[in-house]
């Protein structure tokens, strides 16, 4: 284990999940919370796993960004939605050679801790995760939790970061590998959450409901058909036309499942739309591709989105 | 006024108020009902309308099809999901030398009844009213009521009787012209009523919702357009593209609108999904172009339509 010392922002089902294993791994963590900040600083953390519970009484809680002693590492937990107070969040908790980990969903998630800390020091990771929030400080892990991790930078520092932090990951008992392309990784993910992500707001449906039907299950295959060529107009990313047929199996296999973008809407929370359909679609566009169907889910979603939040 | 006599099948929101008109006018008119068969007979027809209330205590109703004397004109006054029953229906009710007027909506409804009787035996009329069924025997006119009759046939006979239909209409009170290309009329018609009747019941939204947000009114435009593209790619159809703006325009004037497709479904009826989208769709996709925001559309309401009903 290294000497590495982690902030997790954000204390979700997310990362009060991977953070809570990694303080109870031994690792120097402390939290940068909202909500819950005065519940866990009275009452700790309880994750509820099905690979043990665990409760950790003493947990280092702040509530304020600019007091927390900068970090080697810093985790980004949050939804894309909440990525414009990255630069107050940002300002002063990394430290000088510290990095920024950004374990959030869509295609650029981490442009925006970049435009803080410049490109060379953020990594990137696709976190395979099933977990909820019960209540404050209490996180419920479902199932799964592997990380897939990477960046885009050429710079060796960042890369030899990488493999320190991915050593903690997995001796905190987190399943993490480093991944060589990011961006593959990112355009791969987004081939399950583009459908069921955005069909299961737009059709108020689970996925076992999506997969069920023959018309449903005929569009989210189009819509994987189109996140793999859109994937390659973009970015010059290749996806095997095999993994649409693997997302399928692994979905028909799964158990019936509210995606995070259901949860959202559901909370009445805004949901992660654009990092997860706009920019695929918009980066499809400026390369000449027009992803109809895909165009069609972002127009829907944006509407029920609205309305949501009572515009 | 001609002698021609008519028979109604089909007493809701459409069926009612046009045959309560035909009658008032002094024309020989019967209705085949189902549910409302014993409070018509007993009490007659109710219709509330902007242009005048009035009652009809005598209302010549059958319930049997078998029992209706036949008739010079047949006017289907029902649903396109009902369309299974009109062998049946139509089976002994029209005159050796009558013809069937078809009052539905979508793409080709005239051709479940044209199985039946003959293709040169069809009339198609395009129906613009806005009425709602309060109760049994009880129909409200909220706006419109206007007509446009048409038929595919080269037949001398049925543009003769045509042309009587329309004077009859014209005389009792409902404004009727002849179009001279019916395919252009329908498909003119699904210009609006794709997008409306669609999105409406994917997104639970009144028109007026959707033509304020700015994403719904660019997928309504979006997929007006593909029904323009799709009537000249299946038949060779041309719409003005300014025909857009029009309808755009029109929606813009209207008061906050429930499609019929919405209120079929808030009230867990089948919706006219196949003669409003999937025929369009399949007609364009026959023809070898693809409608991509209509086939999502479709594939969605599919969905929708099943689990509303219970499958």
């Amino acid at each position: 284990m290294s000497n590495l010392s982690y902030t997790i922002i954000g204390g979700g089902a997310l990362g009060g999940y991977y953070g809570g294993l990694l303080q109870r791994s031994g690792l120097p963590t402390r939290f940068l919370l909202r909500s819950d900040l005065e519940h866990v600083r009275q009452h700790g953390l309880r994750v509820d796993s099905k690979h043990g519970d665990f409760h950790l009484e003493n947990v280092e809680a702040y509530g304020d960004p600019s007091e927390l002693p900068p970090a080697d590492v810093v985790v980004v937990a949050l939804k894309t939605t909440q990525n414009h107070q990255l630069p107050d969040l940002l300002a002063t908790c990394v430290k000088p050679d510290g990095v920024v980990l950004v374990l959030e969903n869509g295609l650029h998630p981490e442009r925006d801790a970049a435009a803080v800390v410049g490109p060379d020091r953020v990594i990137g990771g696709l976190c395979f995760l099933c977990s909820n929030k019960l209540g404050p400080g209490h996180i419920s892990h479902v199932d799964f939790g592997h990380i897939d991790m990477g960046t885009t930078s050429a710079d060796t520092a960042v890369h030899e970061r990488l493999e320190v932090i991915v050593a903690d990951f997995n001796a905190a008992g987190i399943k993490t590998r480093a991944v060589t392309d990011l961006r593959q990784a990112r355009w791969r993910k987004l081939v399950w959450n583009v459908p069921y992500n955005g069909l299961s707001v737009v059709l108020n449906a689970t996925t076992d409901r999506l997969m069920k039907d023959p018309d449903t299950r005929r569009l989210v295959v189009r819509l994987m058909e189109e996140v793999v060529a859109s994937a390659r107009a973009a970015e010059d990313v290749t996806i095997d036309p095999a993994f649409v047929q693997q997302m399928l199996d692994y979905t028909d296999s799964m158990v019936p499942y509210k995606t995070s973008m259901m949860l959202d809407h559901e909370a009445q929370r805004p949901m992660e739309i654009e990092a997860i359909v706009g920019d695929p679609v918009r980066a499809a566009q400026a390369a000449g591709y027009e992803p109809e169907a895909m165009k069609v889910l972002i127009e829907q979603l944006r509407f029920i989105d609205r309305r949501n939040c009572g515009q």
